[in-house]
């Protein structure tokens, strides 16, 4: 197998347990009412590349070692894998929104205020966003992870539940959707390039990292691990995004499963409007270069590089 | 003093101290996009009778005993205090939107949307949530409450927020929301008694409930004493409900700060509709008798029989 070979046969495998364990952990319409069940199913499991919880997963076992080993370690964060994909899930509910960016199509499919009413859409994305903390607080159960002491568990659980909260409330991921709502508001002042990379930084990257970091306080990794994976994190996120950017431009509807150039014809600023395409790939090129360096640094490894790689090569 | 005098007392210190902490957790513009640290601030010092941290803070010095004592039982319940109004406001934020209630005026203002737009109003709505998770994982820090291990902290942490996401989500508040939204769509059948039971439990019940139980958490209740704080947020959740249900019939709207009779216009099932005023006050005295039995039952009490009896005698 090449390198990316063995990424694909990884990340099919750990998708296909990520995809397990939240048909397991969403709400059945058994115990919730059945309009809230179905919408949240809906749109989690409407495809995806299911980068946060690959992140997570591959942060756990590549900072776990040798003890507790590879297989306690997706154990420890699976959860927090989950509900990462579940807050990234909600997020794209309300971002679709008509009083947000009013699309109608995500991955190909109407998006959920299409199909079930924009209320029902916005309680979905609520239930979402309320799920994870369910989910991280609950899961795994102290039964699951005999090796590791009680109080311990309780001790990673409450980090990642920080980190991720964080991460996803004003100084994260919603402060950067305001500051692209505000953007994008007739009148307002273009962004420019430190404004682009605060939204950017705040709306995509501050849940990328914390996805990474979330899995490796899980697994029980160290202060230096944790600095470096933090690092690793930040720079994947950057790279993401100005790849986003590229293939907006680039990028055919259907491969997308959205509307191509849509942001650069709402007059959203964007890396190649700023820099230029060859610009704007050399950038991405280079935050990838800086990921694989912070994790050198501290001698990680495992899936972390490939799916750097991955970040940046791909086409949709 | 009359018990109801040493009540107002009682609640005019501990809003205080809950307005205080809520301004000192809430983000700010200096770290936040100002749009949304400032709409967030909007809809939370907005006014209102701070039920849930009163329920929470009056739990926790109820049955905090003598030691840690009740100066400690508030250091360790006023952030889950915080994080269950920061919870209530943005479930009002959500609700008081065009695609769900439509609601222009609350507790006398405008609603965050009419101010700030309906995107920005979603997204203060999701911070709220949101920094909820953050402030729950974070306060009280470990220096802070020296008396207790830091173990049992993280433990008694996460038990509460554990208890107040399952309260807040798909199961309990935004699943009742949903259940309200569907019974009010043209041609719904009517929901029925069972019905109007079950999205009351979800909708205001769940989180009435959960204010209590989570503040007794951080307090360190015993398990009898959860259970009877328990039942008597159950109990108290529905008075309320019931004594909501009357005060939309017969209250005006200057003392409201919504418009009257608007859930019976808009053909929502009320109590007063199903049973009539008389038998619906009944049943309001008869759920805080069975609040009181509860705490009767474990020999607790402090505040919460005085808030029992406000919440069925309130006006307003």
């Amino acid at each position: 197998m090449t390198p990316s070979d063995a990424l694909q046969a990884w990340l099919a495998d750990r998708r296909e347990l990520v995809d397990r364990a939240l048909d397991r952990f969403l709400p059945t319409a058994a115990r919730a009412p059945s309009v809230i069940a179905e919408a949240m199913r809906y749109s989690v499991f409407a495809g995806g590349k299911r980068l946060r919880p690959m992140l997570a997963l591959a942060a756990a076992e590549a900072t776990a070692g040798t003890d507790p080993g590879a297989e306690t370690a997706a154990t420890l964060a699976l959860p927090a894998a989950c509900a990462l994909e579940l807050i990234h899930t909600y997020s794209l509910v309300h971002d679709d929104l008509p009083a947000m960016d009013n699309d109608t199509l995500r991955r190909g499919r109407p998006t959920a205020h299409v199909v079930y009413g924009e209320g029902t859409a916005i309680l979905s994305g609520d239930a979402l966003l309320t799920e994870a903390f369910v989910l991280l607080t609950r899961e795994p159960q102290p039964e699951a992870v005999t090796a590791l002491p009680s109080g311990e568990l309780a001790r990673r659980k409450l980090e990642a539940i920080r980190t991720i909260a964080e991460a996803a409330g004003a100084h994260g991921m919603v402060g950067g959707q305001a500051i692209d709502l505000k953007a994008a508001e007739p009148g307002a002042p273009p962004l420019g390039e430190a404004g682009l990379r605060e939204m950017h930084a705040r709306k995509t990257g501050a849940l990328l990292r914390a996805s990474a970091v979330a899995g490796a306080i899980m697994a029980g990794a160290s202060r230096d691990e944790l600095a470096a994976i933090s690092a690793y994190g930040t720079h994947v996120g950057l790279a993401f995004q100005i790849v986003d950017d590229i293939l907006d431009v680039e990028g055919a509807s259907a491969v997308l499963g959205k509307t191509a150039g849509k942001d650069a014809a709402a007059g959203k600023p964007t890396y190649p409007a700023l820099y230029g395409l060859d610009e704007s790939r050399r950038r991405a090129e280079a935050s990838m270069a800086r990921a694989l360096e912070a994790l050198d640094e501290v001698r990680i490894g495992g899936h972390l590089p490939a799916i750097a790689r991955w970040v940046v090569a791909r086409t949709h």
